[in-house]
């Protein structure tokens, strides 16, 4: 009983801070507030405040479920391709598909990035972090192609991180703001540029 | 008297709004509002009403400042540039400057694409407007490039536009968010490949 009862309560608390990951991905973190919350759940705000203690704590919550998300949905599965360029597509693939993936109305971390970039504290640090980890996660796998010899030897892999996280914004943009039908085939052709210089010359690269 | 009179009246209007250009830049436009601009600048808030007549209209004309501004600082220098690669090279310095040269606390266009790219409406109608202008700018001075002999025949001058886009956007996440001190180098990389692959074979290109 005591079990089944804490899980309920587990779940209720996951289904609470998805939701609030989802309005702060559409709204942003500044309407993110625990009466905007419990309004829009039909909860009581002190039952909210009781869970949260605090609006930056709900915000983190948010942020933490976004983060979360995108490992399991993202990072986890492309680190299960092959090593090497196989493992750096996978990771273009699923982070092209990952504002549809996310079921959080679009890309939270793009919306988060502009909102947060002038305000310090705890919720703009702990965004910082994610964003540089995902950053060397991309930069390691370029790395496991320079091992494997797909991409050339001294392809500065950072680099590479940079301009694919670029490739992604423009697409973001084009997609969600520009309505672009033309986004999906020049995110591709940009995302084919950036591995035809990083392709080692006198391998084919792999399929 | 009467024509002085109505310059100092619109000297104010103008700063008003450049003012309200500022605060929706640090801000978002969700937060510009007649009653926040008032508070902000001391003025009485039926004296602004009476200028701006509703939070679209002054959210719109904060826009239409920023791009006036973008115009005056990035758009028009640059096509006094010549023709082809130099013209290309001097909307990416200006672009690059934008941030700091337009005195808004930031680029104003990253900051309302995220927010208001799920919210229908005459702001967002404007922002799009302008963006696809800004990459019509961009494209026609890649045209002239190919007509100079600069670019490869075959080049496609949008997608160039679309990529260049995505170094900015890039390079403006690694500045305001990251404060990455690579931000400036990498961008610059990224441009010179965008730049490299764009090139006719034959000709060295001008310097």
């Amino acid at each position: 009983m005591a079990t089944s009862s804490l899980r309920k309560g587990e779940l209720t608390r996951q289904a609470i801070v998805e939701h609030a990951a989802r309005m702060a991905s559409l709204i942003g973190l500044e309407g993110l507030t625990i009466g905007a919350l419990a309004e829009e759940l039909k909860l009581s705000k002190s039952g909210l405040f009781a869970h949260f203690k605090s609006k930056e704590a709900l915000q983190l919550q948010a942020l933490e479920f976004g983060i979360g998300r995108f490992v399991d949905t993202v990072v986890r599965p492309a680190l299960a391709a092959p090593r090497g360029e196989p493992r750096v597509r996978a990771l273009f693939e699923r982070w092209v598909d990952w504002p549809r993936a996310s079921g959080l109305a679009g890309c939270m971390f793009v919306a988060l990035s502009t909102e947060l970039d002038d305000r310090p504290g705890a919720v703009r640090e702990r965004l910082v972090q994610s964003q540089r980890d995902w950053l060397d996660v991309i930069a390691n796998c370029v790395r496991t192609g320079i091992a494997e010899g797909h991409f050339r030897k001294e392809l500065d892999a950072e680099q590479v991180a940079h301009e694919l996280y670029g490739i992604m914004l423009a697409n973001h943009h084009a997609v969600r703001l520009l309505r672009d039908k033309q986004a999906g085939p020049r995110t591709r052709r940009a995302f084919e540029r950036l591995l035809g210089g990083a392709r080692a010359k006198a391998k084919t690269a792999p399929r």
